[in-house]
């Protein structure tokens, strides 16, 4: 099926009845962005087929993809299937990178399912996530220019992942380094994704680099929240092996200035009795999402800039 | 160093002064790709850099940039520099793969270096992968089409990985198995270095067409020597940990078409010794060039061209 035949089916399968809604609109690109996903990666090499379609089904929040599409119609666009492959393309990146950090971090639990590389080992963990990274390319190959802006995301998520291992190995992790971590492995990708929606409507300079903060400071907001969910939820709550972080020494618990010289376990689990310390997180991921939001400032208002805001609010609200 | 500081370096550092021949101009050609490799992997994350630069610098045959820049001016090219980047992200896709494959076999040899893996550690390698695949996306941004052209290749080489691990794994190499394997995890990405090229020129669909058939038999013959080569060579020879390929059922020993039902290792090893069957492979991988060359015939007659006859014949001639 081709990217066309989906989008096809996907309009015969929701004639407009009544005037649409921008949250529907955007369920039906989430949908559109699940069914492309799904076909792109139906390899006839069935263990890639498999693993994918396993991580995949597992769902996710996809948060980024709605960043993608929400962006877009926050700046005018109103061909929602023109954003649908470039929105899946920014989750592949997302899962791709899930599945080698479940490898390098023996995750066994991943979306509530046993993770990839517990279920098909490490090779062909290995071989599943660079699969998925293939299959951005092919999906990005029609959009030129926006393939920079998914590069730039895309490096700065390899690297930011590459500094957690290096502070974990040389058991450094500082309130500098968590920052420039942080930054790298998650923040850019938002923002490539808040960035990339604009661009296909071809917006001004202005409004991508205020695209570009919000969806940045979003991520920023989301990561702090993703660590400290880390810190405080169980396995069943969180979906996925908790607490790896924690054990690896990243996370938001190192929020001074000092590395951590002794024992980074020993020192985290102090911090996480530390209730102080998580307030403190949580009022910065706040401060994080109130910037973002103030950044939708300069765009038009629309239904779709009511629904970043949203977004932006789920951020922190969320539990899991 | 942006790309086109890179160029103008290597123009000003080249002034014409007498006729150019076509091995010249790839020559050229060839280091202005290590130096924008090199440049693109130039991370302020000092492991990858390290480790990217470590595997580069190994050097490496480099038949696939050779591919695309001959291709390019086989068939009418004449700015060299257009087609070093796409050069250079070809080679990039390989040199990821072969960091990644180093992982998966355990091999501590690689271009008569240490493995990535072997010096940094698997977490490390497996990110130095990533990192270079992530790169390629970098470089072929402005591409737009031939992006399709890449990521065909590169999804055939992840699968046919696939499919190799999966054969070991299921103890299954049948002679139809094999050829599944190298088609995919060698020969596409040569037809798309080749196709590349011509697509860079616009080339015809027929030049397309007998382009794709010259690097798809090239990468054909290619593997099936280096598999000779593994089965035959040492480690000093090849500059690699050599006998992973025979130990993990993979390579050109199997050329029947039974599975191989017993101890994979134990039957290959009888192979190794069975004359009769390393000739077999070497007259394959001669027809297979000589049915690459003759695709060439459908091309026009040039100094390009000659030198694609030349790299053909240099693929069955290798040593090493």
């Amino acid at each position: 099926m081709t990217n066309n035949e989906v989008v096809q089916i996907a309009r015969n399968a929701h004639p407009t009845q009544h005037k649409t809604t921008i949250a529907e609109v955007v369920l039906r690109g989430l949908d559109l962005v699940e069914r492309l996903m799904l076909d792109v990666t139906s390899s006839d090499v069935n263990v890639l087929k498999e693993a994918s379609h396993h991580i995949l089904k597992a769902g996710g929040k996809r948060i980024r993809p709605q960043l993608v599409l929400l962006s877009y119609l926050a700046l005018g666009g109103h061909d929602i299937e023109y954003a649908v492959p470039v929105a899946a393309a920014v989750e592949l990146v997302h899962t791709a990178s899930v599945v080698h950090d479940d490898i390098n971090d023996h995750g066994i639990i991943r979306r509530g399912r046993p993770s990839v590389n517990s279920i098909w080992g490490r090779t062909f963990a290995l071989l599943t996530g660079d699969y998925l990274f293939t299959k951005v390319y092919e999906l990005m190959a029609p959009y030129q220019d926006a393939n920079v802006l998914l590069a730039e995301g895309t490096v700065a998520l390899v690297e930011g992942e590459t500094l957690q291992a290096a502070a974990v190995k040389d058991n450094n992790l500082t309130r500098e380094t968590y920052m420039r971590i942080i930054d790298r492995k998650t923040a850019a990708l938002f923002k490539s994704g808040a960035q990339l929606g604009a661009h296909l409507v071809g917006a001004a300079d202005e409004q991508m680099r205020l695209m570009g903060e919000f969806g940045y400071n979003i991520g920023l907001a989301f990561q702090i929240v993703d660590d400290i969910l880390d810190l405080t939820g169980s396995d069943e709550q969180l979906g996925k092996t908790s607490g790896i972080d924690r054990e690896q020494g990243k996370g938001f618990a190192s929020v001074n200035d000092d590395a951590i010289a002794d024992s980074v376990l020993e020192t985290l689990h102090e911090k996480l009795s530390d209730e102080e310390t998580i307030a403190r997180g949580r009022a910065e991921a706040e401060a994080l999402v109130a910037a973002a939001i103030s950044a939708l400032d300069g765009i038009p208002e629309s239904p779709a800039r009511s629904e970043l805001v949203q977004l932006g609010n789920l951020v922190i609200a969320r539990t899991k």
